[in-house]
């Protein structure tokens, strides 16, 4: 009767955390770290709450955080955003990139997506009256984009191209070619972009992060969404900004104050000390390439095959050598049987492709990572 | 070129609240406490954040939280809710009104707003691609509603009526016979509902709440909106929730999922915990008439008219007496030149009708309504 989207079930996040702790599984399923935050962080928050900074924040954010913000972009990638006017704190990055989309989208109007991608964007495009067109990256090539194939899905009724670096759940980067590539094919046209960059921080190999901000012509259209909740180990606490220019930001803004106006207060003033030392942000490449090794090291006796992942906290394996289930079934009876929980990538696909791949989030302490290394390697 | 809004500028609370703090007024425009939460309430948060709950909580809320949200309607009006499948626990009553206005408006949907109404209403049915109808409410008539003037306004197009009880801005609540009349002219519709029932604590004289959810035939197709940043004193914790039957909350939560996916996972442990003892909340009424009174005693020889607030935590007052500024003017007059900020009420009409009334906030320690009264009266 009154659906607008028939289709959209419970996120396959929902269902297999669900499952997994229904079974005792170990977690490798939802993107969520298995141990804490640094005590610094909880106990600045806590400060903050017994300071009495408990009351609304400023719609875009505290001026704190903003600043730091803008001055961690400005000390990273030499690029400026004005903390005033062109950056948004919002209640996570699930927030930013629907108020980003609903501040662009409008009815009848085109957005590609490049799949396999995050299961939000398609959504929050269709309830905005968007149509997603889509641009399917395969493993085959290790999901590197054609641009002349999104370059032909590109028409008068496109508004809106989403990118993410590092990839969710692939683990690939972007290169700065790839940014190049963009431009070029999108700097005659009125397109505006997101770069979902959740996982800035977390990219390996001394890799660069190749944002979107950093290349001029896409900077001026793009909607740069963040989240510090990835970064440090804080998922729960559902604080992300969006970074745009300023007439953009002036549209998002319109959005955000109507879809939840502020964000938690509290933990506002505690992440703008917290980000106050880089050190904080700057551990953390390390930090999780030594997981992801850790990882790969725990499995490299089993019989799947993969690439390490490049970024993100997610390692994608081919189980092909192994069975030829589909890869819902798998994770299902992967779960149930042997106590490890993933995530089947076909859900990330709009027809759910099965390429016979799950994804693993590493984001779990050592003991947790052998243990399901040793399931793992039995199969 | 981007703009779907191109009229939706500042909220007046943030201009409000920015002039205030520039000028050093007393701010009793933008409506929060400026008294701090109970000190049992942030010291579970602080258990929490210590206790390392600070990942995802689930899409719907944790299962605590839910449980004894559905408890308490349970026990104030002995109606209920499945804590499992109709209550969700959402970033704030704003996200809450902004998710189930997505649910249910389509594309030239029409929705039915009585004015004078909160500035968010409109701007979301806009960003869904619905259209607002208004049903002017005024002061001659103490605000009251001509249900046979809304009947009027429903057409085959209509998809939502929303509704606010305690009302933000006049002070007034809904009648059971209220709720008669609008079941009336509904019962053979498929109008939905939304409740705006965020003062549901803050209501004076004894009067009862007259929820939307104690009438069967509004409450099946109600949803509730809730929050805990009014009725605890926590406006910058952004914790809201919706009430609705099976079917609406998975429409609803089909939206919420995309639009932020869970809420602030220690904060919803400590709200569990706090809302076991129902005395948190059987309190709020009295100290808020407390408040009421203690405000209107120092008004009372000022020349302002008024009528006594029946709930929430606002008081409007007619200036007519006074001075024939339009209130806006006003407003911005008394916070420069007497330092005290108000919120003039023509900003919650579409037409900015300006029936010479301003609203101030007594959610302020004692102090702070003795000076403002002192300030108001030499008028
Ligand atoms: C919002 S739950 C999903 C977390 C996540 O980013 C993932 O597992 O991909
Ligand atoms: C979200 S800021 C507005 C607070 C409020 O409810 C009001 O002042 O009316």
């Amino acid at each position: 009767l009154i659906s607008k989207q028939p289709n959209t079930g419970t996120t396959i996040f929902t269902v297999m955390s669900k499952l997994a702790s229904e079974h005792g599984a170990l977690n490798l399923s939802q993107g969520f770290p298995n141990f804490d935050c640094s005590p610094i962080l909880t106990e600045l928050v806590n400060h903050y709450l017994k300071k009495g900074m408990n009351q609304y924040a400023p719609m875009a954010g505290i001026q704190a955080l903003r600043e730091v913000i803008a001055q961690k972009v400005s000390d990273l990638y030499q690029v400026h955003y004005h903390p005033d006017s062109e950056v948004t704190v919002v209640c996570g990055a699930t927030e930013a990139l629907y108020a980003a989309i609903t501040a662009v989208v409008h009815h009848g109007d085109e957005v590609i997506l490049l799949e396999p991608c995050y299961d939000s964007y398609a959504p929050a495009v269709t309830l905005n009256g968007g149509v997603p067109v889509y641009v399917t990256l395969t493993p085959e090539n290790d999901y590197k984009i054609d641009w002349n194939i999104v370059k032909g899905k590109i028409n008068e009724r496109t508004k809106l191209i989403i990118l993410n670096t590092p990839h969710n759940p692939t683990g690939t980067v972007l290169s700065q070619e790839d940014l190049n590539s963009l431009a070029e094919i999108i700097k005659d046209t009125n397109i505006f972009l997101i770069g979902d960059e959740v996982y800035e921080h977390i990219i390996f190999d001394g890799l660069a992060h190749w944002s979107l901000l950093r290349h001029p012509i896409l900077k001026e259209r793009s909607f740069i969404c963040g989240s510090f909740g990835k970064t440090f180990h804080v998922t729960g606490w559902k604080v992300g900004y969006c970074l745009a220019p300023k007439q953009l930001s002036e549209e998002f803004r319109k959005v955000h104050q109507w879809l939840t106006f502020s964000t938690v207060t509290p933990i506002q003033y505690a992440l703008a000390d917290f980000l106050q030392d880089p050190q904080n942000y700057l551990s953390i490449p390390s930090f999780y390439q030594e997981k992801r090794d850790k990882f790969l090291a725990c499995i490299k006796d089993s019989r799947f095959t993969f690439t390490p992942a490049k970024g993100s906290f997610f390692q994608c394996v081919n189980y092909e050598r192994i069975t030829d289930e589909n890869d819902y079934e798998l994770a299902i009876r992967l779960t149930k049987e042997i106590g490890v929980a993933s995530i089947p990538v076909s859900v990330f696909y709009h027809k759910k492709n099965d390429f016979k791949i799950l994804r693993f989030c590493f984001a779990k302490d050592d003991e947790t990572l052998e243990k399901a290394g040793e399931k793992l390697s039995k199969l």
